[in-house]
């Protein structure tokens, strides 16, 4: 059975949320469950809840990273973090993944620096399910390389490819590169040289795609940096609840609250919520020597839920060989080192 | 009474729907026209709409640019297309300002050639009312430069603010710079080179803003470089047309059609009208030494209309003027000539 280490003390709603929500997983995806945290806190967090056919140990670790904290020092300084702890359970072969609801710079440095990269790997991004509005996209990177060069990307590309076909189940998934426009002349300096690299690779690549098809769901993976990944993501978490809201508000002035009550806003308030970082758990982290799903900071336990099932997922079909194969695979194509 | 000068041949639904929607203009505006475009086209079109009561002349050019053509060299071999010829009237003190729904690059190349930009000036944008979402949200450069400097960002941030004040009516509109953190120290290398200058050029700078500032209103003018604001200002319009879809197939489901038809259908479909360019008329062209209003490619008659108003109030509060006077103003100021 795969065990799945849980930082404990990551996010808003940390411990409590966290060891119900990874109790509840460890049930629905059947996996083994190690606690990472403050043995008291951790354990009275188990007292509240049914531990009944679930497989745990805990793990103390007296320390953790608040949301606040500045990822490099706190990492730095903090050894016995929960997140830090965690990562090192996985490097021990005591864990096969991390979930955590934390801060998401922290553990990309915890990944980073306790398990290193996959070789070849460049940069590891942070990939984002976008939403249910389109189950089918996946955008990367979602905001841990903000200044990127164009051979990231083409990674970015592959890595996204691996994801939505082995982990979300896509087969031979889309790949657009994110610009201006369609049109291969599209672009700034970093996409107009990763253009030529995405379409040397072998991957299933669309060429350039704009803002709009991340709204259709006309590409699978959507490559961009992760400066813009990052406003994306954040604008279209802003979107859908700015959209909720006004569609509420306006329907109101109309319609009978008989109505509102029973049919308008459970609808929209399940567009809000399926649209909403809890359903699909949390944003892998792509690139690294190990598996890390890092959710949203106030993530409830339905968002730990998932996250598990994602962390187990990523680990049954050995995502990390499969992007070193696949990386091999690409840069022995003689096109695309001819580009590079 | 102003002049304004109308791209007949601008846009998927001319030069039918822009004559009807100039017709409309000058009366709801009261200002005279310039009909620019073929005469026997334009003159089909007019016999097609009531005149009464509106003044216009005619100005005969044989040739258009087309939404598909590259606007560099368009604009280089067709000096008699509409888009050229409507700019060089103003400059010819003809008329006081363009209005176009067709080829946004065009239209900014016309522009840029003919009238050249406003003394100290580095680069023309393109500003982009946020969609009545947010109708106090001003974003700018929405496509225009792809690779920017700090210093341009700081032109954006200027230029923004007093389209913000003069035009839209907006008090000491707040600035805010586009970036992946609301912390001073986060962004990408232009970013953050342009945090400093916004902070110490006497606008209301509210530092870095998310991309979830844009949805929620909390800022008046939206600083980016033209790359992201394309990506945001695409996927905005895309989600836009996804929530409204997505929501009303839900509702169909438990409610019935008269209840859909008079009061959901109507509020969705407003929704998605609203925060569509038609309402907003189209996006000025900030930096040039003259007026021009550029609308959507797939504008109708309502969006010419709302143009027109644009373009008029531009005129009429001097906007070229203003943003002459406010760069030399900011570049007075000690503590910016420091951090340039």
């Amino acid at each position: 059975m795969l065990r799945i280490a849980i930082d404990a003390m990551g996010g808003d709603n940390a411990p409590h949320e966290i060891v119900k929500g990874a109790l509840a997983g460890a049930r629905r995806h059947g996996v083994q469950l190690v606690l990472v945290g403050p043995l008291e806190r951790v354990e009275a967090e188990l007292a509240k809840n049914s531990t009944d056919g679930v497989e745990f140990t805990m793990m103390h670790s007296e320390d953790y990273i608040a949301m606040r904290e500045r990822p490099i020092p706190a990492v730095k300084v903090k050894p016995r973090a929960s997140i830090v702890v965690a990562c090192q359970l996985v490097k021990d072969g005591v864990a096969d993944a991390v979930v955590t609801m934390g801060h998401t710079g922290a553990a990309v440095v915890a990944s980073l620096w306790t398990w290193g990269r996959i070789e070849g790997i460049k940069r590891a991004a942070v990939g984002m399910p976008f939403f249910t509005i389109q189950p089918e996209t996946f955008l990367l990177d979602a905001g841990a390389n903000i200044d990127c060069k164009a051979e990231y990307l083409l990674q970015f590309g592959l890595m996204g490819s691996l994801y939505a076909e082995k982990v979300m189940g896509i087969p031979n998934p889309t790949v657009g590169l994110l610009s201006n426009g369609e049109e291969e002349n599209k672009g700034n300096r970093t996409v107009m040289e990763a253009f030529p690299l995405l379409k040397n690779s072998g991957l299933n690549f669309v060429g350039n795609v704009e803002g709009r098809h991340i709204a259709y769901g006309t590409v699978n993976v959507v490559v961009s940096d992760g400066f813009v990944g990052n406003v994306l993501v954040k604008l279209t978490e802003g979107l859908v609840r700015q959209f909720a809201t006004v569609v509420t508000e306006q329907l109101e002035t109309s319609l009978p609250p008989e109505i509102m009550n029973s049919v308008v806003q459970p609808v929209l308030r399940g567009f809000a919520h399926d649209n909403h970082y809890s359903r699909w758990g949390g944003m892998p982290l792509l690139g690294v020597n190990g598996i890390c799903v890092i959710g949203h900071g106030r993530s409830r336990a339905d968002a730990v839920v998932s996250a598990i099932g994602q962390a187990k997922s990523a680990v049954e079909i050995d995502l990390i060989s499969a992007i070193a194969e696949g990386w091999k695979e690409l840069t022995a194509r003689k096109s695309l080192l001819n580009a590079l």
